[in-house]
């Protein structure tokens, strides 16, 4: 089965020699192909040029008008806590009316409510809830998504939760990379004991999630009065002997040399680094450590934003993602994600364009596959009703993909 | 015929006292109706409470379920300038790298350049485009908008932004509000003659606009380098000898004294105010001037917000709107701008959905009518798909508007 986009006004391969993440001004070479043509034969991308260079075509090719419209490769979210229960929706009013998070949290506010909710929630309810979120990230063009652990915080409820992420990723058109996240907090049953919590996860959960193979990665919440720098070493430790990749929640409220922890464990990304330091910088420059940047959350939350300018010029690859959770950032608009990262983070679209797609697949280990249009990639496309990739981030809150496309098969049509 | 809207978690009448604009602590009260049902007969609200006191249905109504979902008045949006033609996305790349406000005019930028394209642009073609744009808003729940003229800055352009404007309006489903604001900026035809312009204005422009009723409005952009404080005036007389109700953009970028400007002529709303004096907050508490805040705008020029909690503390009726245009906020998400009100502006969800919707309605001088759920008012609906009206600002970027009505009929479907 094939499948021709035609002559779109700009065709984008983000890529075009088989790069595994771009850098500095690599950032900004999108490849753009004016009347572009893209041909995906079964579930890769089989030819891409000009339309008028278009070769013959099997027989029985599908063809989709794409003129006035532009062609990029798939969105990858590659930073998400999308299986939850509840919402904290006072808690963002608390906040407008200025309540710090210290008594938000006195309050029964913060990740543990969401712990309380999500334990409380039928496997069901879970499925259902983290089904259409998953649903309305597609529906932008996103078409890889990155889904934590993190509100189960015990053996059985940390193991649920990613099994109900890999009943969900058999089903769903998105494809979805579980990540272990049992360090997200310590769980109120632990706090006289976060020693004996540590152990929990580096013990029981990571040995039981490795050998079931529940995930790909194990991340942790590296911050002050989460789980400090020792504690985290020992988590990463523990996920790297039972063959897991790494990322790291890094020095997103205060430095902790989370970045540099990263690198020494080769994680494959270091996520927030709002409060990274010069030598975190080079740190990340040097192992090729991913920065995902998390723009949504500083807005939400207030707070500074992540160097993303001293980050590419120093030569660090930068991604962009929601961040989606309850607590931070509560939404699944990963385009309007780029257009705060235009914003707020003063990265050009382009840039934003390669850190969504790209770089966001290298930030999940996955840029050999997905990420780019080059022929012999996996058919991950979006075709956007805009005529210039600019507009994405500049038209920025409403929803421009209009045909969605996931392994050469179309998953959202308009 | 008659529909019957049931059984929502919270039906948001928004006023009950058929107040037409609301006030300091009265923008946060909502009257929150659990378990509510609407009754719609015609295009009327003919009864709302809750679910369990249902008088007996006209037979054949239609029955909408809305459980686990909200029920609140069509969003207004009170001043856009929707119609024109091109976009501005290579300016918005340009402010990321640095340049100025200036720079960006001297290359070419800035509302000249949309007026030169507007000028340009056929009749279909505007229609088409600002179709598109009112089918966005729509889709958000949007059933009022304020479209201003102003990308045409001659006579015969002016008329006809305001022709393909009521044309438009004829057969959309939104209520169209015609603004003329001929006032936008000097054309370049006449930038050695400024004087001259204000004329044609004053001479031409305001009595044919008024006596072939193509505007219920007259705006002025009053600002530094625009019209200053004395040629407004002298617009704003000749458009109230006219019978044109007056809207401003007023204290934008620098303090003109446009909100007692505004004030002193009546006018229904002042806009921006970014700049606004404590002078200027007190002539709008005492005329009662709508202030239209647009926070969007501020966003995306990455300028300072308005003062909207000293505006509200002060007594000042507050509204907000996208501002929606190519050059300093492109988006047709307004539930999107009320995110950025409760972030930036520190609004609460409940003032913030007062902003949206009564004084909203009263900026364009029809709350009588439209902007709350009571009886007798017309049945301009949303059921929205969220359990909490909070929900829809911190719940951000994406669309919950489930069903729309207008005058009672559904016009966008689940």
């Amino acid at each position: 089965m094939a499948t021709l986009i035609h002559n779109a006004a700009q065709l984008i391969p983000v890529a075009t020699g088989r790069e595994r993440v771009k850098t500095g001004q690599a950032m900004r070479e999108l490849h753009v192909i004016p009347n572009g043509s893209l041909l995906l034969e079964g579930e890769e991308i089989a030819w891409l040029g000009p339309a008028s260079d278009l070769p013959p075509l099997p027989s029985g090719t599908q063809v989709l008008d794409a003129s006035g419209k532009i062609v990029i490769p798939g969105f990858v979210d590659c930073h998400t806590h999308l299986i939850f229960a509840g919402d904290r929706a006072d808690e963002f009013e608390m906040r407008i009316e200025g309540l710090s998070y210290q008594e938000i949290a006195a309050r029964g506010g913060g990740i543990i409510r969401t712990v309380s909710a999500t334990r409380q929630a039928s496997r069901e309810q879970l499925l259902e809830a983290t089904q259409r979120r998953l649903n309305r990230l597609l529906s932008y063009g996103v078409t890889t998504v990155e889904i934590k652990s993190g509100y189960g915080l015990s053996l059985a409820d940390e193991v649920r939760l990613l099994e109900v992420t890999r009943d969900l990723a058999a089903e769903h058109a998105c494809e979805v990379v579980p990540t272990f996240l049992g360090a997200h907090e310590v769980p109120p049953e632990f706090r006289q004991d976060r020693r004996g919590y540590v152990q929990l996860i580096v013990e029981e959960m990571v040995p039981v999630v490795a050998e079931g193979k529940l995930a790909e990665f194990c991340d942790v919440f590296c911050e002050q009065g989460v789980f400090d720098p020792s504690e985290t070493e020992r988590i990463l430790k523990a996920a790297q002997d039972y063959g897991l990749k790494l990322k790291l929640h890094a020095d997103e409220f205060s430095n902790q040399g989370g970045a540099e922890l990263a690198s020494r464990y080769g994680a494959v990304s270091a996520d927030h680094l709002i409060c990274i330091s010069e030598s975190g910088i080079e740190a990340l420059r040097r192992s090729g450590t991913v920065a995902v940047l998390l723009p949504g959350t500083s807005w939400f939350l207030r707070v500074n934003y992540a160097p993303a300018r001293r980050l590419i010029d120093a030569g660090v690859p930068v991604a962009l993602a929601t961040d989606c959770n309850p607590g931070s950032c509560m939404t699944e608009n990963l385009p309007l994600i780029g257009s705060l990262a235009c914003i707020h983070l003063r990265m050009l679209p382009s840039e934003v364009l390669t850190a969504l797609t790209l770089n966001a697949a290298a930030a999940l280990g996955r840029s050999d596959r997905i990420g780019s249009l080059e022929v012999g990639k996996q058919a991950d496309v979006v075709i956007c009703d805009v005529t210039d990739y600019r507009q994405l981030f500049y038209h920025f809150g409403v929803n421009h993909a209009h045909t969605v496309i996931k392994r050469g098969r179309v998953v959202v049509a308009p």
